[in-house]
């Protein structure tokens, strides 16, 4: 199956786990705007936990569809820099994306009915002898200023391949509860799991389980009282679990990888 | 009393307490510029202190001058975000501004003369059924946009009405002494005040009262020696307690909300 | 010896240690924008330890390059602000720089063949009653956008001086060994020094000496086993000590300034 490639919005936006304390982040703008001047660069998130290759999945794929089409999202969460794995060049849902091949793109992205997902050949492109350990500066900047300058197409960039597998992980459900997990804690403690709209809503559940408190499911913060738990579905369609003017982490004690749980309810849907 | 609406600028400053480790402050650039591709976005602001109000009203209300006439800024600072508080679109001193109408904005913009203060109109504008819990994107983003590329102006938002007054307090005075108290506390430990320069000034103070000690005012850092205490009339016009080439927060052990007085002297000002 | 001065590329970037918690650097843009709104303003880095001259220089010597020819790299950690400490003009190997006169340019930089280094006259330029503690604002950031707008030149900005010698330290060596110090620490934990690539190669070490600890040079951190200690010379071609996924500044609890050797090898260089 194949689509039409959008036009390049000009829009590159970065994700890494680079933090904003050194300079990665703004040498890698250095490099994009010494090829394509004309770009609009974006910083998504530079907060990622170090090598946290599922929590900056989940950012990504939680985040693009709010940019223009045809913008160039570059993710480098990065483990395995130097050694020999691939590098992706990805179009889909009207959108571009860059990332190694580590599980980096969600399934929906690098799955999706008529992605083309191509394995960028260093080599061929003249980017053949990066530094070991900055791929973000050496080939990462300079194919997402190609790519968004219109000077290159994703398709001409290197072979098709089959991406690996996102390592965000699935819920998984039994008879009585659906179980997924906190993937990533804001900056207000706010405890945000993978736990979508669609499974939450069809649960018919009131109350959440996490950490061996059961919270109830409510709309927004305002309609608890402070300090109170509450678990609702958020802004990015996924369960969170906060505390009203608190924080949750620090209230409960807990982090990522904490079980959420949902009870299934006997009740059939409508 | 009314004035003629600036041009708009294209500048869009962003001011919110949503930090930089997530990607909240991203993706309302992105839908920024999904509406408006020619926008200039500044980040003026990101680490208010999470629901700090008043410390959002201090450095919105000392920054914008700064920003060329006709710039809009965004100030989110939103405790009560998913209940019913209004969103405040304002034209003042040339200026134009967007918040919650919590006391974000400070009493010298919304009661400046000739400002124009309207109530947004979600329903009217097409976002009438925004999250719960993320109005800076789904809200604050878009209309922003709008009033920067000149799409809309700021009297069609909503009707006309009365801004909350600001929550940032007024120092207080007696006979003997002027008290204002720590709004903020910078990266370098300095602790800055709600004393400004005029009422520093009128005082005729050479010391100023903190923490139970008795710090001398001086132009700047430089005038003592290192790790020695000051207090100066700060770049924003307003009385900090500082420590040369050290952190006055951390050798004082005190922060935000400390009381700081000024002696008020007995000799008329000429 | 004299150069001919680069086109303005329009980009400013800007290295601080103001951090980015406090609206200090977003303001500085609101300035620039105020003079030259066709300006492309990066944030290289603020987060230089406070007042780190020597961190500074470091990472503005390693990073410049990676921008367009003509741009203006305005540096701003300044311990002494206020006092009489002139403020440079440069313009060398293609850039621009602004920067106080306290050693935060790199020698390579302020004495490169063609240098042009000029002092700049405040009072002439208008410049002359800035804060006494925020010339970030007040004065490189107007200096800036007349650089990169081409108002001004950086030869008639003030008298053609001498800059004060870099603070960053050289290695030192005798016999047997070569010694250089930690300069700086990223966000990994990675322990970044002032040995460049010609200094370890020329070495012909296989091991470097930190902290009583025998570390292996190798070329990229998926060369050793997950939590191993190595030492590499790193993508800003310098000799850096790393622990594989793990965090070698906490694993081996020394930081900034610790000393690092390389022995000296008896053979000849080929």
């Amino acid at each position: 199956m194949t689509s039409v490639l959008p036009a390049p919005s000009k829009v590159i936006t970065l994700l890494t786990d680079f933090g904003l304390i050194d300079p990665f982040v703004g040498v890698m703008k250095g490099v994009i705007l010494s090829s394509f001047g004309g770009a609009t660069i974006v910083d998504l998130c530079h907060g990622i936990q170090p090598q946290a290759v599922a929590e900056g999945a989940f950012w990504l794929e939680r985040s693009y569809t709010y940019f223009p089409p045809g913008s160039v999202h570059v993710a480098v969460v990065d483990p395995t820099v130097g050694s020999t794995r691939r590098i992706l060049a990805v179009a889909a849902h009207g959108h571009y994306f860059l990332a190694p091949d580590n599980g980096l793109l969600a399934d929906s992205v690098s799955s999706a009915p008529g992605a083309r997902v191509h394995a960028v050949d260093l080599d061929r492109l003249g980017l053949g002898a990066p530094s070991a350990t900055f791929h973000g500066r050496d080939v990462f900047a300079p194919l997402a200023a190609q790519l968004a300058s219109g000077a290159r197409v994703v398709t001409e960039l290197g072979p098709e391949v089959q991406a690996a597998p996102c390592v965000l992980r699935a819920p998984a459900s039994d008879a009585e509860r659906l179980t997924g997990e906190v993937v990533t804690v804001d900056r207000f403690g706010n405890l945000i799991t993978n736990l979508d709209r669609a499974r939450v809503e069809s649960s018919r559940a009131r109350h959440v389980a996490i950490a061996g408190r059961d919270v109830s499911l409510r709309r927004t913060y305002a309609d608890v009282e402070p300090g109170e738990l509450l678990a609702l579905v958020n802004a990015f369609d996924v369960l969170e679990v906060a505390q009203r003017d608190g924080n949750a982490e620090r209230h409960l004690g807990i982090g990522r990888r904490t079980p959420v749980s949902l009870p299934l309810s006997n009740v059939p849907a409508p």
